[in-house]
Order: C-alpha cells, then sequence, then structure tokens
C-alpha cells in the first residue's frame, strides 16, 4: 500500500485528516528525540481504532500510541514513516459506578479529571504519578505509580477491566468491575505495563475507593541518607500505613523548595546539618484518628534517629508535595542529562545509594535523587554530558540494582530510552519468552517496534 | 520414548521412583473422576522440575502439577498417560523477610504453615481461601480468593515475583521482592491464575503484612437475600473496610449452624424469620478504634435493614468462619451434584439472584448458596442429579453472570470442569489469543491440556 493510499484508509476509518502536527512526536523523555510521524489519526470509537490497527497490520506499517505525552521513557515517539494514535478525542469518563466503586473511562482522559469526577461522589482513584495532565491510557501503558503507592499500590493494582484493540482487529474486553476471577489468562494484567506493543485500550474499568477527609504531613530531616533509609521499613512495618513515604536528599531538596519558594518552617541550624529528608503522609477516617497516629509517627521517626519531626502547615505540605512533583522538571531545568527510576527491595536501599555513590564517582559523573522510599523507587538525576561514559553509569546502576534483586525501572517503563539495557541485562530466556507473548498478540510486528523488545 | 525410558529418565532426574500412589490424580472437584497417572515425580529442587519438564517436552507427555488436592476444578487430575509432578518435598518456607514485608516460598507450603510462621513475626499473610491445608502452589495455580478479599484482594494480589520452569526447560525468575515495576511485560500476573498450563512454579515471594491484632465479628440477619445483596455496596462504601462481608442464605446457615453444632444465640423467633445473613468482620489497631467501627457497622446495618446485629463472641465467631470455610463439604455431605463459583459486580447480585432462582426452576433444580458479597462472587450448591440438564443449568448460570458483566469462575479457576462452558461462552478472539499465548510458552503442549483450554 502506498503511504497516500493508508493516508486515504486511515481518514475513510475516522474521518479526519492524517496530517501530523509538530506535538505528535515526542514524550517528556530527555534522552530520545521526537520524531514526526508520517499519519497521525485521532480515532472517536474503540471501532475506530481497532479498524486502524487492521489497515496498519495488513499494511506492515508502525503503530504508536499517543496520550498526553508526558511520558520518561520515549515510548511515544513513533516509528520512522509510522501512524501516531492519539487518543485526545477518547477523553470521556464513561461512568463513575458509586454502587461498585468503579470509574469506566476512555483512554484519554487525564488524572486531572478523574479526580475531579469521582471527588463529586466522595470516591478517589488512588494511584498518584504526580503528573495531573497525564492520560489514564498512558499511566496503563506504563504501569504509573507515584508517592501513594506504598499505601494504595500502584496503577496495576487499580484496572480491573479493559476493552482493547488488537492489532490483528479485533476488540476484546478482559475482566470486568469485580476484583477477583479465575477465568482464563490475566489478559488485563498482561497489557497494563507492556508499553503500547501488544494492543491498544480503548476503554479501562478502574477501581476506586472512599475519599478519606483528614490527611498529614509529617516531614523529618536526618543526619544522612543512610539513617533516612533505614527508617523506611520500620516506618512500614509500624502498621500506621502511611499514604506517601518519600525520601528527598538535601541537594535535592534545596533545589525544589528554592524553584517552588517554598518555606517549610525548618531552623537554619537544622537545615543545615540535614544531608537527607523523610516526607510522610498519613490519612484518617476522623481527625482524631489521624492526630494519634501523626503522634505515633513523629515519635518513631524521633526513636529511629530523626533530628525533628514537623507536622506541615495543610498549605506548605501542598506545596512540598506538589514540588517534589516536579523534581524531574527541576532537574531538567537544572541540566540532568538523565533521570532513571530503578527499583530494588526496600531494605536494599541503603546498600543501593553505598553502590550509587561509587558508580557516581568511579565515573566522575554527578548523581542526586529522591524517591517513593516505601517501594524502594529510587528516581536518580544523572548529570553526565558524554553520551559513552553516560551510558555506562546507567549501565552499572541498573545493574546494581538487578543484583540487589530490583528491576530496572519502577514506573516510567523502558520504552526507547533503555531499551538497550535492558536486552542486555535482562535474562534471555524471559526476553526470547516475551518475544512470543509479543509475536501472539502482534503476528505482524506493527505495535511500537523498538520499544521495550 | 518408550514409557519404560521415560520412567528412567524421570529417577535419573529426581533420584526417586516414578510409580503413582492411589492419592496423586484427583482432587477435591465433585464432577472430575481422579485418573492415575502413568508417573509420578516428587522433585526436591527447581533445577529437577525444569528437567522433568524439559524431558516431557521431548517425549511429548502431558504434565500435571499437584500441590495438596484441594482444588475444585479438576484442575489436578492427570491426562491419560502422563506425568504427575508433586510438590510435597518442595514445602519449605525459605524466608520470612520482616524489612521488605514478604514471605518466600516453596510452592508445597500450605496456607497453614505460612500462617504459622508469619505470626512468629507479627506479620500475616492476608489472602484465605479457607481450605487451610492447601498448598501456596495451588493457591497461586488458580489465583485463590477467599473471605478476605474485599479487603485485602486475592492471591494475584500477593504474589509480587515468581521463580518458575518453563516447559521449554529454562528457569525464570520474575518480578521480585517489590510491589511495582515497569520492566517488560508482567509474567508473574500471566502465570497466576493459569491453571498450571503454562509454567510451573517453583518459589513465590508474597507480600506480608503487618498482623492485626483486635477483630471482631457481626452476624446480622435480614428478612431475605435481597435485602442483604442492597446492603452490601454501602458497607463497602461505609469506609469502614471490613475484612470480611459474607452472605449466607437461611438454609446454608442452618445447614453449616447444624453441622457444626453452632449456637450463635439468635433468638427463634428473629431465627425463623431470617432468610439470609451477612457476616461482617473487622478488624483494628486498637480495641478502641474497633469497638467504635463495630458501632458504627451495627448501625448502619440496622439503618439497612437488618433485623438486628449480634457480636458474636471470640469462640462463636472462629467456629461460624470456619464452618463457613467449610460450606463447601456440607454441601457435598448434602448430596450436591455441583458447587461453582460466579462473580458479577457486586451491584449486580440481587438481578443475578433472582435470575438464579429463574434458571433453578425452570429446570426443577435446587440450588443453596453463600459468597463473597462484597466481591460478588457467589458460590452455588446446585443438586440435580440429570447430567444433562444441571449442564444445561450451569450454562444458563454462567451465561447470566457474563451477561451482567461477570465471570465463570471467581477463584475455583476452570480446569477440566468448566472447560466446556468456558469455551461455548466466551468471546472466541480472546481464546484464540489465549492459545497463541498458551503456545508461546508450551510449544510443544505439554502442560496440564484439556485444562482451561
Amino acid at each position: 500500500m502506498t503511504d497516500a493510499a493508508l493516508a486515504a484508509r486511515l481518514t475513510e476509518i475516522t474521518g479526519g485528516p492524517t496530517t501530523p502536527g509538530p506535538d505528535d512526536g515526542h514524550d517528556e523523555c530527555l534522552t530520545v528525540a521526537g520524531r514526526e510521524p508520517a499519519h497521525v489519526v485521532r480515532p472517536e470509537t474503540a471501532e475506530q481504532v481497532a479498524a486502524v490497527l487492521k489497515a496498519a497490520s495488513e499494511a506492515g506499517t508502525p503503530v504508536t500510541a499517543r496520550g498526553s505525552g508526558t511520558g520518561l521513557s520515549g515510548a511515544a515517539v513513533p516509528s520512522p514513516g509510522g501512524i501516531v494514535v492519539s487518543f485526545e478525542r477518547m477523553n470521556a469518563v464513561l461512568e463513575i459506578d458509586t454502587d461498585n466503586h468503579v470509574a469506566v473511562v476512555q483512554p484519554g482522559v487525564t488524572l486531572q479529571e478523574l479526580d475531579a469526577r469521582t471527588a463529586e461522589h466522595g470516591l478517589v482513584y488512588p494511584v498518584y504519578p504526580g503528573e495531573l495532565s497525564a492520560s489514564l491510557g498512558g499511566n496503563i501503558a506504563t504501569n504509573a505509580g507515584g508517592m501513594r503507592a506504598v499505601k494504595h499500590g500502584v496503577t496495576r493494582h487499580h484496572v480491573l477491566g479493559l476493552q482493547a484493540a488488537l492489532p490483528t482487529g479485533e476488540l476484546i474486553r478482559t475482566g470486568g468491575k469485580f476484583a477477583k476471577a479465575s477465568t482464563g489468562y490475566d489478559l488485563t494484567q498482561l497489557i497494563v505495563g507492556s508499553e503500547g506493543t501488544l494492543a491498544l485500550v480503548t476503554e479501562a474499568v478502574l477501581k476506586l475507593q472512599p475519599r478519606v477527609a483528614h490527611q498529614a504531613t509529617v516531614l523529618a530531616p536526618f543526619a544522612g541518607l543512610p539513617e533516612v533509609t533505614r527508617a523506611v521499613p520500620r516506618v512500614v512495618g509500624s502498621g500506621l500505613q502511611p499514604q506517601v513515604l518519600e525520601y528527598i536528599d538535601g541537594m535535592t531538596m534545596a533545589a525544589i523548595t528554592h524553584t517552588a519558594d517554598l518555606q517549610l518552617g525548618i531552623p537554619d541550624a537544622v537545615r543545615e546539618s540535614a544531608q537527607a529528608y523523610l516526607v510522610v503522609v498519613l490519612d484518617g477516617r476522623t481527625q482524631e484518628r489521624l492526630d494519634e497516629d501523626v503522634e505515633a509517627v513523629a515519635q518513631l521517626l524521633s526513636e529511629l534517629g530523626a533530628v525533628d519531626a514537623y507536622v506541615l502547615p495543610a498549605g506548605s505540605a501542598r506545596k512540598l508535595i506538589e514540588a517534589r512533583e516536579r523534581a524531574f522538571y527541576t532537574a531538567k531545568a537544572a541540566g540532568a542529562d538523565d533521570i532513571i527510576d530503578t527499583v530494588i527491595p526496600r531494605a536494599a536501599l541503603p546498600e543501593f545509594m553505598t553502590r550509587v555513590t561509587a558508580i557516581a564517582q568511579a565515573h566522575q559523573t554527578f548523581v542526586i535523587g529522591c524517591g517513593h522510599a516505601g517501594d524502594g523507587n529510587v528516581h536518580l538525576a544523572v548529570f553526565q554530558k558524554d553520551t559513552a561514559t553516560r551510558s555506562t553509569v546507567l549501565h552499572e546502576l541498573f545493574a546494581a540494582a538487578m543484583a540487589l534483586g530490583g528491576a530496572i525501572s519502577g514506573e516510567h517503563g523502558i520504552g526507547h530510552a533503555k531499551r538497550e539495557h535492558f536486552l542486555a541485562l535482562e535474562d534471555p530466556a524471559k526476553v526470547e519468552l516475551m518475544r512470543r507473548l509479543k509475536q501472539a498478540f502482534d503476528p505482524a510486528g506493527v505495535l511500537n517496534p523498538g520499544v521495550l523488545l
């Protein structure tokens, strides 16, 4: 099929032009350059998406899905000559089902929109990857995580069902408005986190929960990172169920508070001696229970070596969490050359951070970080202009995480950006099995080639 | 390869005889007859399991995994001439990791053993499928659920990682001691619930949590089942987070209390007018909080139409829950011809039960039930001796569940028992996709043929 014939076919399917715009071929990844696709379609229905995939499979033309373009691994960057399927017109919250506690959404719905809609019913979708303009479709493709994962889990744990278009042209429905099933292979969980390489999600059933009214944020400065990371398993083990358990190193804290012009009321003497911070957010069904829990966590943090523990006023707390969310942009503005998000067992954090320091020093590279400490998910900003050296540093950081029982990415995904490292470090038997699974979904190999595998 | 040559090869691998015993070829399924395998191996290491699979693939001989044999779908019944891999010697709790809150277990470990071992550390594996002699390997194969799923989720939500032997002979490790990753397809979740058809699990990393000390059980009689099922979404929506939310119909309650010789202290007048019961188990970090929550739930149940709400003494509560667990055996003893466990959105329970009654009446079949109401997982005991009529009844019950957005099985699995219904009712595009996934794992087609697909 000629390019013009394919364009005509795609227009026939979606009823719109297929001319790409300047923003259709990139995401927020620092290391993968954007690329304009040959065609972009903006379907309005699942049936259109399925028909586009069928046409692409027949033509052998690569297809890349696009949500809000906030991904960090280049998975939204299309192949040369490829089609981008942009979900901007499939952006409806189809249902908030208050009896079953689920939302049914189209993939183009943003986290912000979903939060507003669930709030009207006293419910919440508790996954909080930070970037509220992100789309649910993108969140599902990368299995997005974020700060509240330590209590509530990640995207995977909240996707109960999907409607998805297969590259072979069928539309399937998986799972449903229920949390348990033992009826065949779990296609839902296989598609979640597959970075647009297996199927395109056209609808998702998301688990909601009652919105908890009362919330408090405790900020605890510690002498150093080892003290913070050693405290983490104890806070999780306390049964106090923190919603957020973030560590922020001194340098990152200085940067994000400076950027956000944030006054946290920490005395200068404390701030100067604190090399690392732990942020603990607690919630409670009543103010009284929350107050008790805040008291208990402050006491515990003090026993675990915190210099002090500050309960932040609501305004500062919100600003700190927002600033922490924006840490990626702060690092980017500060000239970071790459940002990674390795995951390790949370008790291995102190050892991992020791290895990070050693790797950084060995290659004269500057590495700072913050992270979802409760989950062992460490975000590191890597400052190293030389591409080859940076690649070596990344390889060693990923290898260190894997040696400690971890994985390359906790929530950003592999995408184009980390594919080479993934293929080099992962067990070949698993890579081969994943290739066979990919083949089972996508015999023509059109869905996001070059991403992941 | 001759049968004798295969036996010799299997003995060489596992160091033991391969002569089957009388208990090696059945499970607790009421409708699938046991069958003695040609060979049984009792491996001691993951490497032996992988070598057995490799030999079986080369010989083209079917392989069926066996844990404690407590399954309810016939998935442990081997193929004619097949090999049973019994995990009775791989029954070690390898690690209770208190910092990361995980247990690492071999597949032959029972729920009872794991509970005892985690209790020593103040931790708990909260999945509670009821039959405590069941093995974790079997639980993983069927994605076992149980009564606490409404709060804690099912097996799937607690399996963080696996070591598994592939039919192609490799041993792989998936996931790890962390709750989040975005590093390739989620092989862990694909293997969980695959009923021994994709890979054999040789080790599992299970998520634990702090054991909560305080617990209370509230029993609420209602006039009828519609009243109970309408109350369920409201109790879940209250934010009180019940750990257990079971409905028991009047007939089942009479049977299980009679069998267990259980005195619940319910006045005769109430018992005679109550056609259905709701059992609510709450837990709390402190006795004070628990007492408050019990008060709140009793108040709520009363508003929702409960005749009364009884807080059961600890002894009776334990016995009731145990008796509920044993409901399968009670139904079996009462002559039930089949027991199924459809799942539907919980708000669809009233409508589903109406349809169940209509189907039962239309086919002059007796159907009673109880269920995990919070999850919409309904266990129905079907009394109908005629095989053809019973098959029609089952087909109609499953179709009714699917029409309401549900699935055939919530936690028992498809196995041999429900395969025919699964293949008849499921979307052919999904069945074909599952066949291709099966082929990707098991090109020789040796793992549990005739189960599921």
